[in-house]
């Protein structure tokens, strides 16, 4: 089973792809969309929906899953990085794939096992879960943390049903 | 020059179809894109991508413009209003359209000549503004609101440039 993760934002979004076998994960791809940030708005939008559209293409997962989006401190770019991942939930329900949605503390606590844990911390582990990964960058390393939380999640799901 | 407003929303994405040949408006067409609550967000947000892609290939605008989004006092439903804003403006990118934004208060100023004005209150003008038109609901005549705004931006810019 192909999952793709993401990890969606509008200047660098994250992306990872594994292959999930029984309990045994493997990477296949990683990398990160990155615009322009004087680029328009529907410029870069655009930009990403080609680039996720590509990776679909190439990959054809048969799962997917994203980061959840909070209002944080700043809602500016709150607002920004909604739109983007409105962008990244289209393309997806384009390619007619259902959305795992997992808070961003989740998937820190099923990668490290630990809500808190740091970007380098996620990274680390990623690199430890998928032996030889050759990782794009830190937004890369969370789409492939996401992408294992839900190989992890529809593992447990499948046991339990 | 064909001008698409947006009020781009979720559950009812509000637009509308402008002529406009010097200071002469025209009505061309209104609608509002409507998706189910109870279908996945990828489902919906990819439904109103189909819609506006629709829209774009029928009627061709050389001009658009959107309402801007703030952070209200319900974050869960800024960030959903957000996503579907993001889906909207990436097809306004796709398309090569440029997007003028204003604030809700600078359209209804524009329009009514309140930026406090009433939903009803914008209504009514959209109707004087474009005798005969037939709106579709609270949001197209927004989205028809917007458009006209945005007819008055440009002729403005091209008087003073």
């Amino acid at each position: 089973m192909i999952i793709l993760g993401l990890d969606p934002s509008l200047s660098s979004c994250g992306w990872g792809v594994i292959r999930a076998e029984g309990n045994r994960l493997t990477h296949v791809a990683n990398g990160q969309v990155k615009t322009k940030p004087s680029a328009p708005m529907p410029e870069r939008l655009a930009e990403i929906a080609r680039a996720i559209d590509a990776i679909l293409a190439e990959h054809r997962p048969v799962a997917a899953a994203a980061e959840e989006v909070f209002v944080n401190q700043n809602p500016a770019s709150t607002l920004k990085l909604a739109q983007a991942r409105g962008v990244v939930l289209m393309c997806m329900g384009r390619a007619g794939l259902a959305v795992g949605e997992y808070a961003p503390s989740l998937v820190k606590k099923a990668v490290v096992g630990t809500g808190g844990a740091s970007k380098d911390q996620v990274h680390a582990m990623v690199k430890i879960l998928l032996p030889g990964t050759k990782i794009a960058g830190e937004d890369a390393s969370d789409a492939l943390a996401v992408a294992i939380t839900h190989a992890h999640h529809l593992a447990t799901a499948r046991r339990v049903g």
